[in-house]
């Protein structure tokens, strides 16, 4: 055989014959679907190694010219990436919002590259496209509540939308707001609309001084990235204070009245269900009225919160969320599916038609293709996932899950008031919440000489960053850490750490291991004996 | 046990208990894993039933109450879903860019989801951000062609960025315009830039009457979604005729002389690689000096035609890439990799920092995070499987692949010509064709009464058509069709039907089979016996 034909050989064979059992692949297939915690426990080593270190490993450019072995490469694939990835199924790696998932989306996922559908046309996904519209019908029903009559009329509707499936929140921010954008500078008279003219187009014929979106500081980086890429500039962009980590609607209002009486226009309000710091939720209903009195679109980003509408106790939380002319919902979040699953959803099924477009070869006129109104074009099918859970675990289900994660977070919140060397700085409301360590002895001197503060922050703030880093580098848990002013420091923000407690593996014993690991952590630092120091 | 406790008891269960070796779940899993083509040839049913039928199976917009089992789903699954999905990876499935895909890609969907790494960020990601710019930099130097002094200065540094992965091409080239257009608008005086100030602000600044972006017909409609997004709105977006499918460097310098001429500014020239539609490449060479003229960004959209540079062969059809500023690809098109590996990839390692931002959080300033210059936030690690793809194929590989393609594709041609009853309508210049059908009696009338054509191409144009939506219909086949001007009738667009060659494992006879299904098909429908009528 030339080397020719064994490269072909070796070529057909990757598309044509399956790993045998005892292969690589297979073994670890196996162990991933046998054991996902012990699997893990296994092959990421929680190592110290730096990402310097790490980069040595991934430092080639040249793509190798000769096929390798698919056995030889998975050994290599377990040594060099699976060893230093992060466990994110740990009960301990509480820092951010990925968390362990249901079993069954490991399965899930291979169906999913084996029928590799694309769901922008129907000629790539057929079953795909209606079971994706229902999904979102299902979510939109959670939000808006209409009645069966509704969902009938619009749910496979070829002329309308209920929302996308999307890649993530970000793309989800942006699709909402690209709504709001065209829908606010619609076609009149020669104006053709800003979809088709362009923003200086749209500003000299609605004759705005200038367009704003208003959000609190709290609101997620994606907005800015939003307004940027909307032409709109980050400077249009109103993040306004919140020490007590929601958005004031008086406060709404009168910058949004200010903008007005300045011959502007607010083009959106975003409200947060749930923000990505600390987990508060704006007043939906009472920013509603607002918009109502801006005459502006309300947006919810409910990327994180959206979920809590599951809960009959704590679904409340959101009212008035089904007054937002759109929300953001990512369902790779609360709702436990592979990263990948955002979601945008329009009150209006004819919102999505402010950015319909059309193509020769799909996309046609009248067609159900979902790539008409996405932003996305080609996408795979992470709707399914989402289906299969919503199924299996239920409204129930799903309940269970979002109350038992705000309760621990109670939990853990009281467990960090009762200890004398950790200080709570927001309370959770959803399942996240942030703490600081302070040493006993600082919390009593503050008490009697709180003019300390401004000497004691800095080093504070170092001592936050410091633990934070050692520990995730230590690899046993992690937490993450913000920047963010508090109701007790309105006007200084602080370093913190932050958690989020949606892993419904966390036990209290893990809770309690990772502040008692900080503490240890804390005393050998130089930073504690700074923070010390300065109190003479 | 009470219900809640049951209801927990599963929901946990569905957290850390596997499946068991005998569920449904695992049968599926293993025939996924022994023989791809038999699973999908067993479970997609080739039924003609209709979409709206299909949708009577996802028309319940109320989420269950009450969990399900997983292997009750599992049914469900394949009854409803997989049963009505499009079989992409049957070598008769030539009409969409969606092909079979090697194996080893199903056990590595499922480690992806066991490991669900955040690639926004290196805390939920580490090993994966290395390795996503190690393919990022692999790819780039396939594109760019660099010394290893460049990449080792650039592939992991901070401050810099060679491009990014996203869900796919169109999300690639909207990030491409994006950094062209806040470039275009650098801050200068009193003006921050157009990231901060928005389009408004940035017209006035630099006085420019109008803004354009030139393009050929064949750009890919998500040019027209971009110049939306962007602020620019569709009418700056212009097509221009290119009835031999590619971009006439002269035509596109003329129509950019005269927008400088009144005023205006070119944003960016957009050059195709691999036309969606035909497959055609753009001359990029000579854009790139149109580009160089007009002094403007010059974006090569390669998503298909990219991996062409694989090639020793047919690399060469590319000359010129390695001029452009931004480069768009999609690695789950010619890379043969799962939907949701796009990637857009910029000549200067600083052009990224166009569009760098930060959060408190995450992205902070100085952190590789890969989210703080991209448009997505949170992703999945879909980089690995491009990087296992590189390795287990090779550029070896690769170019077997591209080439047998490409040469599928003429051999194809060839067949169509020699068919008494087919018509090609443009040659492959990579594996795409178009073609007709076309009875030999037309054929040979036109060419004696060719002003027949005008009353003849309606009535094609309806047997196009018909016979595309019958084949489908019939499920053994799937060609596409699409709508343009051609060489012949470079004046009037004609329906087509439209192949793609890139399945490895679509045969000689599966091509013959293809022709004589579509020509059986033909004398059979009503728009064949129109077309004869026409004649007289």
């Amino acid at each position: 055989m030339t080397n020719a034909q064994a490269s072909l050989a070796h070529l057909y064979r990757v598309f044509t014959k399956p790993e045998g059992q005892d292969s690589k692949l297979a073994q670890i297939e196996r162990h991933l679907s046998d054991n996902l915690a012990d699997f893990l426990s296994r092959h990421v080593v929680a190592s110290n190694r730096s990402l310097e270190d790490i980069e040595q490993d991934f430092n080639q450019s040249l793509i190798p010219e000769q096929p390798q072995f698919v056995s030889e490469h998975a050994e290599q694939l377990l040594d060099k990436l699976v060893a230093h990835s992060v466990n994110t199924y740990s009960p301990r790696f509480i820092g951010h919002m990925t968390s362990a998932l249901p079993y069954f989306h490991l399965s899930l996922a291979k169906l999913l590259v084996g029928l590799n559908q694309n769901l922008v046309k129907i000629e790539t996904s057929k079953a795909f496209t209606p079971l994706e519209r229902q999904v979102l019908g299902m979510i939109h029903r959670l939000v808006y509540k209409h009645d069966d009559s509704f969902y009938q009329q619009y749910l496979h509707n070829a002329n309308r939308s209920l929302g996308s499936f999307c890649s993530g929140g970000t793309i989800a921010n942006i699709s909402a707001l690209w709504v709001a954008r065209n829908r606010l500078f619609a076609p009149r008279g020669q104006f053709r609309g800003i979809s088709q003219d362009g923003l200086l187009a749209g500003m000299q014929e609605y004759g705005y001084q200038k367009l704003s979106v208003i959000t609190s500081r709290r609101g997620h980086y994606s907005l800015g990235k939003a307004v940027d890429v909307l032409g709109l500039g980050r400077q249009s962009l109103l993040t306004l204070p919140c020490p007590n980590q929601t958005l004031d609607p008086q406060l709404a209002l009168k910058e949004g009245q200010a903008i007005l009486a300045q011959g502007g226009k607010v083009m959106a309000l975003i409200a947060l269900a749930g923000t990505t710091e600390t987990g508060h939720i704006d007043p939906l209903d009472e920013l509603a009225d607002v918009a109502a009195e801006l005459g502006c679109h309300l947006h919810v980003d409910a990327a994180w919160g959206g979920a809590t509408l599951f809960s009959r106790r704590y679904g409340g939380l959101l009212k008035g969320i089904e007054r937002a002319d759109s929300v953001t919902l990512d369902a790779h979040k609360q709702m436990y599916v592979p990263m990948g699953a955002g979601m945008v959803l329009f009150k209006d099924p004819d919102a999505g038609n402010q950015v319909r477009h059309h193509a020769q070869y799909i996309l046609r006129q009248g067609s159900k293709d979902l790539g008409a109104t996405s932003l996305e074009g080609s996408r795979n099918g992470m709707a399914m996932m989402l289906y299969a859970s919503l199924h299996i675990l239920g409204r129930n289900g799903y309940e269970l899950l979002i109350d038992q994660s705000i309760e621990k977070a109670k939990a853990f919140a009281a467990m960090i008031e009762a200890h004398p060397h950790f200080q709570l700085t927001t309370s959770p409301v959803l399942c996240l919440l942030t703490y600081r360590y302070v040493p006993q002895a600082v919390q009593e001197r503050l008490l009697v000489e709180p003019q300390l503060a401004n000497s004691l922050h800095p080093l504070l703030d170092e001592l936050t960053v410091a633990i934070q880093k050692h520990q995730r580098e230590s690899g046993h848990s992690f937490v993450s850490r913000t920047r963010l002013e508090t109701q007790d420091y309105p006007q200084q923000a602080i370093n913190v750490f932050r958690v989020v407690l949606a892993n419904p593996l966390t036990s209290a014993d893990d809770l309690t291991e990772i502040l008692a690991e900080q503490h240890r952590l804390a005393v050998t630092l130089p930073q504690f004996r700074q923070v010390m120091e300065a109190l003479g």
